[in-house]
């Protein structure tokens, strides 16, 4: 049985999946919207077009639809997809809050249907290099994973404006980032979630956060994101007791970072600033550090697609599953909690 | 009155005031050490030299001392230098813990004598910088401050690798990284810390630490030290909604970054991930984020000694008041049971 796949939402990742899915083999059936618009593009592109979910989950040659509706929608289109006896692939943030994804489970299961969550970021090789570090011990002990995006742009787009279609960055790539760091540490659960939240440039919705998840290895990973810090940090910092690792961006451009033995038989220097002298922070003697290639990853997205088709055939297990997702939304709502309260919450 | 000057404890930090404290006019009246090998250079560099703090405190000729031996001896220093009618300059940390503070605050009423600490950082100039920002809304409203110190140096020196003699990064550099943050933000209250300290190269000491104070007035200060991070984040980034400031280094090379108008013309861009698309974090145009250079600011340590002179003879009141040290003490204490409770701290 191939994937005759449905879009239910023609925006923007509407779109990337009715373009990308056939690299995986799927057939795109059927794409809807509701904005007029969207319906002639989608007619030029040569889609078959409905102009409501209820007409093409009524299509019998559709098995699968991808939720590509604002996250507020999620909920409403899954149980409706699932009592129409369609596999589900639903677009990040699976549901708004963990309560949601709870209805959403039990209506697939009820129904007998394929439920996964577009959990994309996991093939993202940015991700993966800080991941075979921590898998190949590449750094030694580490003792904190810094994963962090920047932007200079500022404001936000469309829906994501608005509280009341699950707007803000926390759903937006707050949940990839979440994602990520659970991913990276399988198995390894959350002791405890600080969290600082805001609302930097945008009324109603979060834009910056910074959030730090302790984990039971002694590990902290810091995820942080901000649209509005213009000099922007480096994508991921990881760092261990035998050298640093530093991605600056999606495109993996970075360095290892090592000291050499000669370092411990340097005499020390000092660096003298306005108001007194420094050892511990004086400049290391040039050579001090040296710098190696980052590792190389292989990562085709396309995998996520065929993993899909795979299970649909009974062969395999999803690769992302709901109670991986599930524990994602429940971070994220003790993130939201713990930058209300100011109060640090225990978690696994 | 002038300060006459006995520096107890000839190590780095004690010939270091004793050579600078001159340039505010200071007599240095003499100097003690107990190790042998300290008393040759004291003799060298003409200081009269007393072999024991007894017989320095006992010099009618002196009226301060500064307190520059190792940590865990702070607190007999003081008392006894009380007791002998000295004026006292402690170096910090004030104490290693609140009640030793408020042992020696005790005996330093007492006797009458004057009693500060020498956080010299608060006449660093990459704080002022940051400070000016805040004082003057030059980046509009803050969200979030951080002040780092990475060093690729990675060991300690002498005690400092000591428990016992109060070692380790919070107390050597700790100190100094929550004292400038209560400077820079006089008179508002810190209302939870959250901290994760680790001994990363050292058996016994911290040598990295993350705290986060979210204060009051809504701005989050975000402390960071590690001794072997080996390509340095910046030394400071303050982020507002008009702006960001980086200051990379003590030597305060850096700039402030802004957007221009034109970001809100400029039609969408999207970067392609291997997983994905984002338009959030596509790069901004060229010429969307325009530099400034930072703005100058004056400072001169010599303040410091000045200060305690002027106050010596009854004119203006301490700058370095033990309130605000001991305040720093108490975050210092929470911040290590934040750490090792993985919770939380309310503060004030």
């Amino acid at each position: 049985m191939n994937i005759k796949l449905g879009v239910i939402g023609f925006g923007g990742m509407g779109k990337w999946h009715a373009k990308n899915a056939p690299r995986a083999g799927v057939e795109v059936i059927a794409v809807c919207d509701i904005v007029e618009e969207r319906f002639k593009e989608a007619e030029e592109l040569g889609y078959k077009l409905y102009k409501s979910a209820d007409d093409l989950l009524a299509d019998k040659e559709i098995n699968t639809v991808v939720l590509t509706v604002p996250n507020h929608l999620h909920k409403e289109m899954c149980i409706k997809a699932a009592k129409a006896g369609k596999n589900i692939i639903d677009e990040k943030p699976a549901a708004m809050v963990v309560a949601e994804l709870d209805e959403m489970t039990k209506a697939c299961e009820e129904a007998g249907v394929l439920f996964t969550v577009h959990q994309n970021r996991r093939w993202d090789k940015d991700m993966l290099i800080a991941k075979k570090a921590y898998d190949e011990n590449l750094l030694g002990n580490i003792f904190t994973i810094e994963s962090k995006l920047h932007s200079g742009n500022g404001y936000m787009h469309e829906w994501h404006l608005y509280k009341k279609f699950g707007g803000g960055m926390i759903y937006d790539w707050g949940v990839h980032l979440i994602d990520q760091a659970l991913f990276m540490m399988s198995g390894v659960k959350v002791k405890s979630i600080f969290a600082d939240v805001k609302n930097v440039l945008h009324e109603e919705v979060d834009d910056y956060f910074k959030i730090i998840l302790k984990m039971e290895n002694g590990i902290t990973f810091h995820l942080e994101l901000s649209t509005y810090i213009l000099d922007y940090q480096p994508r991921w910092l990881v760092a261990g007791d035998k050298g640093t690792m530093i991605i600056k961006t999606f495109g993996c451009d970075g360095k290892i970072y090592r000291t050499g033995d000669m370092l411990k038989k340097l005499p020390p220097q000092i660096t003298e600033t306005v108001a007194g002298p420094t050892r511990q922070f004086a400049p290391v003697p040039p050579g001090g550090i040296v710098t190696e290639d980052l590792p190389q990853v292989e990562s085709n997205w396309v995998d996520f697609y065929k993993n899909f088709g795979e299970v649909l055939n009974n062969k395999f297990e999803l690769k992302v599953k709901i109670p991986e997702v599930r524990r994602v939304l429940s971070i994220m709502e003790a993130v939201r909690t713990s930058s209300e309260t100011n109060k640090s919450i225990d978690f696994e």
